[in-house]
């Protein structure tokens, strides 16, 4: 049976997240309207509000749903050395975040507009998957495959340097986002040992 | 003799882009209204259109202005060793992005509100400091000082990893930003020998 565009029934999670995504990242939290989001569907923004109660829950519903889609995804394998299991965490990590460039630009760009509590919550998220990479780096120092001073300072310069690349690599340019990574893992490589 | 407060001799081009800067890093460009930033100023905001013809050409300024302040400051000693060169730059970096977070944290963000002209012109300034940072790198490699594949690639990962600095580093922690940045001297050396 044919539905009635707008209808309550249209209204699923999956759709009102990727309209607020696409929104956010376009013109930044702040300037973006739930009447702006729900024309975005294509509904009332009455029946948006039977969705999600305000902006700040969709705002953080995104980010959280970033952040556990990555921890979910990520993966070390402890049985390896630690410079394999950083070499997988490198291969992962520029993976991962190129696949999702609105959701990255918003997870850096959105948490000045979180709540406290909700800004609390991410931070916990994001530390917990560094405390994967630094996981990975103590091990290495351990087992004297690194040489690292401060494993912690070690694992926000490399995040740094990974999540750079979604800020100008381009599918179809001069190199592959393999050869990318293959040169990345390179200097992460040096930079520990 | 005392101004009438409001007066157009008060809008000064420092105050309206102080003003701007502050409003557009903690709301983001799109939410932020001319009206906004007068008020913020303390004039009207005829007054303000009297000083710049609308809110784009006061985002071109702000990004402008601050890539014209790095190009400026930064300073490359030809006569030094390559390492050396390299050493002062990662220095450079740390320390000019530091001291202006805000500016910092628009100049990557708001590019996407920039008209194309103006996009333009600022790649051109950001490519121009990037430049400078690639030179010091293919220097090295002449002069067997690096060991580097794609010396455009390290140019971007290492910005990246020192820009990064900005979004955890805060004053009165742990370490001092000259312990901070040493460490980060010694994962960018090692990266590039």
């Amino acid at each position: 049976m044919a539905r009635t565009a707008g209808s309550h029934s249209d209204i699923t999670g999956p759709k009102v997240r990727e309209a607020a995504l696409k929104l956010f990242a376009r013109g930044g939290y702040a300037a973006v309207s739930m009447r702006a989001i729900a024309a975005e569907v294509g509904v009332q923004v009455g029946a948006l509000y039977n969705y999600t109660p305000d902006k700040q829950s969709l705002l953080f519903d995104l980010m959280e749903g970033h952040m556990s889609d990555l921890l979910a995804a990520v993966q070390d394998d402890l049985s390896g050395s630690a410079t394999a299991r950083l070499q997988e965490f490198v291969a992962f990590h520029i993976r991962f975040h190129h696949a999702r460039p609105d959701a990255v630009f918003i997870a850096y760009m959105e948490l000045r507009n979180l709540t406290d509590d909700n800004f609390k919550r991410i931070e916990a998220l994001r530390g917990q998957y560094e405390g994967g990479l630094e996981r990975i780096l103590r091990d290495g120092v351990a087992a004297k495959e690194f040489q690292i001073v401060d494993t912690k300072i070690a694992t926000l310069a490399i995040i740094a340097m990974l999540t750079g690349v979604n800020t100008w690599f381009r599918a179809g340019g001069r190199l592959s986002l393999e050869e990318v990574t293959a040169q990345y893992w390179e200097m992460v490589r040096r930079a520990v040992t």
